[in-house]
Protein backbone atom coordinates (compact mmCIF):
# COMPACT_ATOMS: atom_id res chain seq x y z
CA UNK A 1 0.00 0.00 0.00
CA UNK A 2 1.30 3.58 -0.77
CA UNK A 3 2.41 5.79 2.22
CA UNK A 4 -0.20 8.63 1.29
CA UNK A 5 -3.31 8.09 0.03
CA UNK A 6 -3.98 7.83 -4.12
CA UNK A 7 -6.17 6.94 -6.50
CA UNK A 8 -7.02 3.52 -6.64
CA UNK A 9 -5.51 1.33 -9.10
CA UNK A 10 -2.81 3.60 -10.36
CA UNK A 11 0.42 2.29 -11.00
CA UNK A 12 3.64 3.91 -10.19
CA UNK A 13 4.03 7.59 -10.90
CA UNK A 14 0.30 7.69 -12.44
CA UNK A 15 -1.63 8.00 -8.65
CA UNK A 16 0.81 11.03 -7.35
CA UNK A 17 0.46 12.37 -10.92
CA UNK A 18 -3.06 12.17 -10.43
CA UNK A 19 -3.19 13.31 -6.77
CA UNK A 20 -1.17 16.21 -6.82
CA UNK A 21 -1.54 18.14 -10.54
CA UNK A 22 0.34 21.19 -9.35
CA UNK A 23 3.57 19.46 -9.63
CA UNK A 24 2.39 16.71 -12.23
CA UNK A 25 2.22 19.84 -14.81
CA UNK A 26 5.92 20.45 -14.15
CA UNK A 27 6.90 16.76 -13.54
CA UNK A 28 5.28 16.02 -17.26
CA UNK A 29 6.93 19.19 -18.68
CA UNK A 30 10.25 18.00 -18.21
CA UNK A 31 10.19 14.51 -19.28
CA UNK A 32 8.37 15.82 -22.58
CA UNK A 33 11.49 18.19 -23.52
CA UNK A 34 13.72 15.42 -22.31
CA UNK A 35 12.48 12.73 -24.07
CA UNK A 36 10.54 14.34 -27.01
CA UNK A 37 11.77 17.70 -27.63
CA UNK A 38 14.54 18.51 -29.74
CA UNK A 39 17.67 16.72 -29.47
CA UNK A 40 20.77 15.35 -31.29
CA UNK A 41 19.37 11.90 -30.00
CA UNK A 42 16.64 10.51 -31.20
CA UNK A 43 13.55 9.70 -28.53
CA UNK A 44 14.40 5.55 -29.30
CA UNK A 45 17.91 6.49 -27.46
CA UNK A 46 16.59 8.98 -24.78
CA UNK A 47 13.76 6.55 -23.50
CA UNK A 48 16.79 3.80 -23.71
CA UNK A 49 18.88 6.16 -21.49
CA UNK A 50 15.77 6.48 -19.05
CA UNK A 51 15.31 2.51 -18.79
CA UNK A 52 18.62 1.85 -18.05
CA UNK A 53 19.28 4.65 -15.87
CA UNK A 54 15.35 3.23 -14.02
CA UNK A 55 16.99 -0.50 -14.09
CA UNK A 56 20.00 0.63 -12.53
CA UNK A 57 18.21 2.27 -9.37
CA UNK A 58 15.56 -1.22 -10.03
CA UNK A 59 12.52 0.98 -10.06
CA UNK A 60 10.46 -1.54 -11.53
CA UNK A 61 7.67 1.38 -12.77
CA UNK A 62 9.99 3.51 -14.05
CA UNK A 63 12.37 0.78 -16.34
CA UNK A 64 9.56 -1.16 -17.71
CA UNK A 65 7.40 1.91 -18.71
CA UNK A 66 10.26 3.84 -20.61
CA UNK A 67 11.99 0.44 -21.51
CA UNK A 68 8.48 -0.11 -23.59
CA UNK A 69 8.40 3.57 -24.97
CA UNK A 70 11.88 2.75 -26.23
CA UNK A 71 10.83 -0.05 -28.18
CA UNK A 72 7.73 1.43 -29.52
CA UNK A 73 10.38 4.08 -30.98
CA UNK A 74 12.63 1.78 -32.11
CA UNK A 75 10.36 -0.53 -33.77
CA UNK A 76 12.30 -3.52 -35.40
CA UNK A 77 15.30 -2.78 -33.57
CA UNK A 78 13.19 -3.24 -30.73
CA UNK A 79 15.46 -6.14 -28.93
CA UNK A 80 18.63 -3.08 -29.01
CA UNK A 81 16.66 -1.82 -25.15
CA UNK A 82 16.41 -5.69 -23.81
CA UNK A 83 20.23 -6.07 -24.94
CA UNK A 84 21.14 -2.68 -23.24
CA UNK A 85 19.48 -3.43 -20.10
CA UNK A 86 20.95 -6.93 -20.28
CA UNK A 87 24.60 -5.78 -20.73
CA UNK A 88 24.64 -2.11 -22.19
CA UNK A 89 28.74 -2.23 -22.58
CA UNK A 90 28.08 -5.62 -24.52
CA UNK A 91 25.28 -4.70 -26.45
CA UNK A 92 25.17 -3.68 -30.27
CA UNK A 93 24.65 -0.14 -29.74
CA UNK A 94 26.43 2.82 -31.34
CA UNK A 95 29.93 3.54 -29.40
CA UNK A 96 28.07 6.88 -28.82
CA UNK A 97 25.44 5.40 -26.93
CA UNK A 98 27.61 3.18 -24.93
CA UNK A 99 29.98 6.55 -24.17
CA UNK A 100 26.86 8.00 -23.32
CA UNK A 101 25.11 5.48 -21.27
CA UNK A 102 28.37 5.20 -19.30
CA UNK A 103 28.08 8.97 -18.52
CA UNK A 104 24.50 8.20 -17.58
CA UNK A 105 25.37 5.07 -14.72
CA UNK A 106 28.09 7.77 -13.15
CA UNK A 107 25.55 10.26 -12.87
CA UNK A 108 22.89 7.42 -11.37
CA UNK A 109 25.39 7.01 -8.94
CA UNK A 110 26.91 10.43 -8.42
CA UNK A 111 27.29 13.64 -10.53
CA UNK A 112 31.18 13.70 -9.33
CA UNK A 113 31.92 10.37 -11.08
CA UNK A 114 31.88 11.86 -14.16
CA UNK A 115 35.20 13.37 -15.63
CA UNK A 116 36.34 14.15 -18.70
CA UNK A 117 37.65 11.19 -19.59
CA UNK A 118 34.03 10.24 -20.08
CA UNK A 119 33.19 13.34 -21.58
CA UNK A 120 35.80 12.58 -24.14
CA UNK A 121 34.90 9.25 -25.30
CA UNK A 122 31.49 10.45 -25.73
CA UNK A 123 32.78 13.61 -28.24
CA UNK A 124 35.18 11.36 -30.31
CA UNK A 125 32.30 8.96 -30.77
CA UNK A 126 30.23 12.06 -32.03
CA UNK A 127 28.33 13.13 -29.49
CA UNK A 128 27.75 16.85 -28.95
CA UNK A 129 27.00 19.31 -25.73
CA UNK A 130 23.45 18.61 -26.60
CA UNK A 131 23.59 15.01 -25.98
CA UNK A 132 25.80 15.14 -23.40
CA UNK A 133 23.79 17.47 -21.36
CA UNK A 134 20.19 15.90 -22.30
CA UNK A 135 21.99 12.50 -21.30
CA UNK A 136 23.32 14.05 -18.03
CA UNK A 137 19.74 15.69 -17.08
CA UNK A 138 17.64 12.34 -18.49
CA UNK A 139 19.95 10.51 -15.71
CA UNK A 140 19.48 13.02 -12.78
CA UNK A 141 15.44 13.08 -13.62
CA UNK A 142 15.47 9.61 -13.41
CA UNK A 143 16.78 9.33 -10.42
CA UNK A 144 14.08 11.60 -9.20
CA UNK A 145 11.13 10.10 -11.12
CA UNK A 146 12.84 6.56 -9.78
CA UNK A 147 12.79 8.22 -5.91
CA UNK A 148 9.44 9.64 -6.13
CA UNK A 149 7.89 6.61 -7.23
CA UNK A 150 9.78 4.36 -5.06
CA UNK A 151 9.96 6.59 -1.91
CA UNK A 152 6.19 6.92 -1.85
CA UNK A 153 5.73 3.24 -1.87
CA UNK A 154 3.34 3.04 -5.06
CA UNK A 155 2.67 -0.55 -6.58
CA UNK A 156 3.94 -1.70 -10.30
CA UNK A 157 2.61 -4.49 -12.12
CA UNK A 158 4.94 -7.56 -12.45
CA UNK A 159 4.24 -8.50 -15.83
CA UNK A 160 6.02 -6.60 -18.87
CA UNK A 161 3.36 -6.99 -20.98
CA UNK A 162 0.87 -4.32 -18.57
CA UNK A 163 3.39 -1.92 -19.81
CA UNK A 164 3.58 -2.59 -23.74
CA UNK A 165 0.00 -0.80 -24.02
CA UNK A 166 0.84 2.59 -22.13
CA UNK A 167 4.66 2.75 -23.84
CA UNK A 168 2.89 3.31 -27.14
CA UNK A 169 0.81 5.49 -26.18
CA UNK A 170 4.22 7.24 -24.55
CA UNK A 171 5.62 7.38 -27.93
CA UNK A 172 2.83 7.98 -29.80
CA UNK A 173 1.57 11.15 -27.68
CA UNK A 174 3.98 11.45 -25.26
CA UNK A 175 4.02 13.12 -21.57
CA UNK A 176 2.19 16.53 -21.67
CA UNK A 177 -1.36 15.12 -22.81
CA UNK A 178 -0.85 11.34 -21.43
CA UNK A 179 -4.64 10.15 -20.78
CA UNK A 180 -3.87 9.28 -17.29
CA UNK A 181 -7.14 7.39 -16.52
CA UNK A 182 -5.96 4.78 -19.29
CA UNK A 183 -3.02 3.69 -16.85
CA UNK B 1 36.16 23.56 -16.62
CA UNK B 2 32.59 22.38 -17.08
CA UNK B 3 32.06 19.71 -19.07
CA UNK B 4 30.06 21.26 -21.95
CA UNK B 5 30.28 24.65 -23.27
CA UNK B 6 28.00 27.57 -20.77
CA UNK B 7 27.89 31.08 -19.78
CA UNK B 8 31.46 31.86 -18.86
CA UNK B 9 31.08 32.97 -14.79
CA UNK B 10 27.60 31.47 -14.01
CA UNK B 11 28.02 29.20 -10.82
CA UNK B 12 26.07 25.85 -10.54
CA UNK B 13 22.93 25.35 -11.94
CA UNK B 14 22.78 29.39 -13.38
CA UNK B 15 24.77 28.10 -16.66
CA UNK B 16 22.78 25.26 -17.79
CA UNK B 17 19.66 27.31 -16.84
CA UNK B 18 20.54 29.94 -19.19
CA UNK B 19 22.39 27.84 -21.94
CA UNK B 20 19.06 25.20 -21.85
CA UNK B 21 15.76 27.22 -21.47
CA UNK B 22 13.58 24.72 -22.27
CA UNK B 23 14.42 22.30 -19.44
CA UNK B 24 15.03 25.67 -17.22
CA UNK B 25 11.55 26.03 -17.60
CA UNK B 26 10.19 23.13 -16.05
CA UNK B 27 13.11 22.85 -13.59
CA UNK B 28 12.06 26.32 -12.22
CA UNK B 29 8.53 25.67 -12.02
CA UNK B 30 8.59 22.76 -10.37
CA UNK B 31 11.25 24.21 -7.94
CA UNK B 32 8.93 27.05 -7.46
CA UNK B 33 5.58 25.13 -6.81
CA UNK B 34 7.51 22.41 -4.24
CA UNK B 35 9.36 24.71 -2.70
CA UNK B 36 7.06 28.06 -2.56
CA UNK B 37 3.75 26.23 -3.45
CA UNK B 38 0.72 25.31 -0.68
CA UNK B 39 1.40 23.26 1.31
CA UNK B 40 0.94 22.40 4.79
CA UNK B 41 5.09 22.83 5.48
CA UNK B 42 6.42 26.12 5.66
CA UNK B 43 9.04 27.42 2.37
CA UNK B 44 11.36 27.72 5.23
CA UNK B 45 11.16 23.79 6.45
CA UNK B 46 11.07 23.22 2.35
CA UNK B 47 13.63 25.03 1.71
CA UNK B 48 15.81 23.31 4.28
CA UNK B 49 14.59 19.67 3.70
CA UNK B 50 16.42 20.74 -0.05
CA UNK B 51 20.05 21.94 1.54
CA UNK B 52 19.67 18.81 3.70
CA UNK B 53 19.34 16.23 1.40
CA UNK B 54 21.87 18.04 -1.03
CA UNK B 55 24.49 18.44 1.89
CA UNK B 56 23.56 14.72 1.97
CA UNK B 57 24.49 14.35 -1.53
CA UNK B 58 27.56 16.73 -0.97
CA UNK B 59 26.40 19.20 -3.53
CA UNK B 60 28.32 22.41 -2.33
CA UNK B 61 26.43 24.89 -5.10
CA UNK B 62 22.66 23.36 -3.87
CA UNK B 63 23.50 23.05 0.06
CA UNK B 64 24.74 26.73 0.03
CA UNK B 65 21.77 27.92 -2.44
CA UNK B 66 19.06 26.50 -0.49
CA UNK B 67 20.55 26.84 3.39
CA UNK B 68 20.84 30.55 2.09
CA UNK B 69 16.95 30.73 1.28
CA UNK B 70 15.76 28.62 4.20
CA UNK B 71 17.65 31.21 6.66
CA UNK B 72 16.01 34.06 4.52
CA UNK B 73 12.74 32.43 5.18
CA UNK B 74 13.33 31.89 9.18
CA UNK B 75 14.27 35.31 9.64
CA UNK B 76 15.94 35.20 13.27
CA UNK B 77 15.30 31.44 13.42
CA UNK B 78 17.88 31.71 10.81
CA UNK B 79 20.70 29.38 12.88
CA UNK B 80 18.14 26.02 12.70
CA UNK B 81 19.04 25.32 9.46
CA UNK B 82 22.70 25.45 10.61
CA UNK B 83 21.93 22.92 13.13
CA UNK B 84 20.09 20.60 10.84
CA UNK B 85 22.98 20.63 8.51
CA UNK B 86 25.44 19.88 11.63
CA UNK B 87 23.35 16.93 13.13
CA UNK B 88 19.74 16.77 12.23
CA UNK B 89 18.16 14.46 14.52
CA UNK B 90 20.15 16.67 17.31
CA UNK B 91 18.80 20.08 16.61
CA UNK B 92 16.07 21.83 17.98
CA UNK B 93 13.91 20.98 14.95
CA UNK B 94 10.31 20.42 15.73
CA UNK B 95 9.86 16.78 16.17
CA UNK B 96 7.34 16.93 12.75
CA UNK B 97 10.93 18.00 11.09
CA UNK B 98 12.66 15.08 12.35
CA UNK B 99 10.70 12.55 10.87
CA UNK B 100 10.23 14.23 7.90
CA UNK B 101 14.24 14.97 7.83
CA UNK B 102 14.80 11.05 8.08
CA UNK B 103 12.11 10.21 5.40
CA UNK B 104 13.92 12.89 3.04
CA UNK B 105 17.27 10.84 3.88
CA UNK B 106 15.99 7.46 2.98
CA UNK B 107 14.49 8.38 -0.31
CA UNK B 108 18.19 10.47 -0.77
CA UNK B 109 19.71 7.19 -0.55
CA UNK B 110 17.05 4.79 -2.23
CA UNK B 111 13.11 5.33 -2.10
CA UNK B 112 12.80 1.70 -1.22
CA UNK B 113 14.09 2.54 2.16
CA UNK B 114 11.00 4.37 3.16
CA UNK B 115 8.85 2.10 5.28
CA UNK B 116 5.08 2.40 7.05
CA UNK B 117 7.40 2.96 10.80
CA UNK B 118 9.08 6.44 9.08
CA UNK B 119 5.59 7.51 7.83
CA UNK B 120 3.60 6.42 10.90
CA UNK B 121 6.47 8.72 12.68
CA UNK B 122 5.73 11.32 10.75
CA UNK B 123 2.34 11.30 10.58
CA UNK B 124 1.77 11.04 14.64
CA UNK B 125 4.03 13.98 14.82
CA UNK B 126 1.55 16.10 12.57
CA UNK B 127 2.42 15.62 9.04
CA UNK B 128 -0.62 14.96 6.41
CA UNK B 129 -0.35 13.55 3.07
CA UNK B 130 0.25 16.88 1.86
CA UNK B 131 3.69 16.71 3.90
CA UNK B 132 5.18 13.35 3.16
CA UNK B 133 4.14 13.93 -0.38
CA UNK B 134 6.13 17.81 -0.86
CA UNK B 135 8.97 15.75 1.64
CA UNK B 136 9.37 12.55 -0.51
CA UNK B 137 9.47 14.85 -4.16
CA UNK B 138 11.80 17.45 -2.60
CA UNK B 139 14.38 14.53 -1.65
CA UNK B 140 13.93 13.14 -4.98
CA UNK B 141 14.03 17.04 -7.02
CA UNK B 142 17.21 17.70 -5.10
CA UNK B 143 18.89 14.34 -6.36
CA UNK B 144 17.98 14.92 -9.76
CA UNK B 145 19.26 18.82 -9.19
CA UNK B 146 22.44 17.94 -7.14
CA UNK B 147 23.42 15.13 -10.40
CA UNK B 148 23.05 18.42 -12.59
CA UNK B 149 24.83 20.52 -11.61
CA UNK B 150 27.57 17.76 -10.50
CA UNK B 151 27.40 15.72 -13.62
CA UNK B 152 27.76 18.55 -15.37
CA UNK B 153 31.06 19.49 -13.74
CA UNK B 154 29.91 23.36 -12.96
CA UNK B 155 32.26 25.35 -10.49
CA UNK B 156 30.70 26.67 -7.15
CA UNK B 157 31.91 29.51 -4.72
CA UNK B 158 33.82 27.96 -1.87
CA UNK B 159 32.51 30.82 0.32
CA UNK B 160 28.79 30.67 1.79
CA UNK B 161 28.79 34.58 2.00
CA UNK B 162 28.76 34.34 -1.74
CA UNK B 163 25.23 32.70 -1.69
CA UNK B 164 23.74 35.53 1.20
CA UNK B 165 22.32 37.47 -1.56
CA UNK B 166 20.92 34.63 -4.12
CA UNK B 167 19.44 32.95 -1.11
CA UNK B 168 17.07 36.17 -0.56
CA UNK B 169 16.29 36.93 -3.81
CA UNK B 170 15.03 33.68 -3.87
CA UNK B 171 13.27 33.62 -0.71
CA UNK B 172 11.60 37.17 -1.72
CA UNK B 173 11.18 36.34 -5.55
CA UNK B 174 10.91 32.89 -6.14
CA UNK B 175 12.68 30.41 -9.09
CA UNK B 176 10.26 31.51 -12.19
CA UNK B 177 10.93 34.81 -11.89
CA UNK B 178 14.26 34.55 -10.94
CA UNK B 179 17.12 37.37 -12.61
CA UNK B 180 19.80 34.72 -13.84
CA UNK B 181 22.24 37.53 -14.96
CA UNK B 182 22.78 38.60 -11.36
CA UNK B 183 24.08 34.91 -10.39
Amino acid sequence: MAHITLPEGAPGIIGPMIAYPETQKHLSGLAEVLLRGPSSLTSGERETIAAYVSRGNECRFCCESHAAAARAHLGENRSLVDQVLADAAGSPSSPKMKALLAIADKVRRDGRLVHAVDVERARAEGADDQAIHDTVLIAAAFCMFNRYVDGLGTWAPEDPAAYVESGVRLAEQGYVNYDFDKG
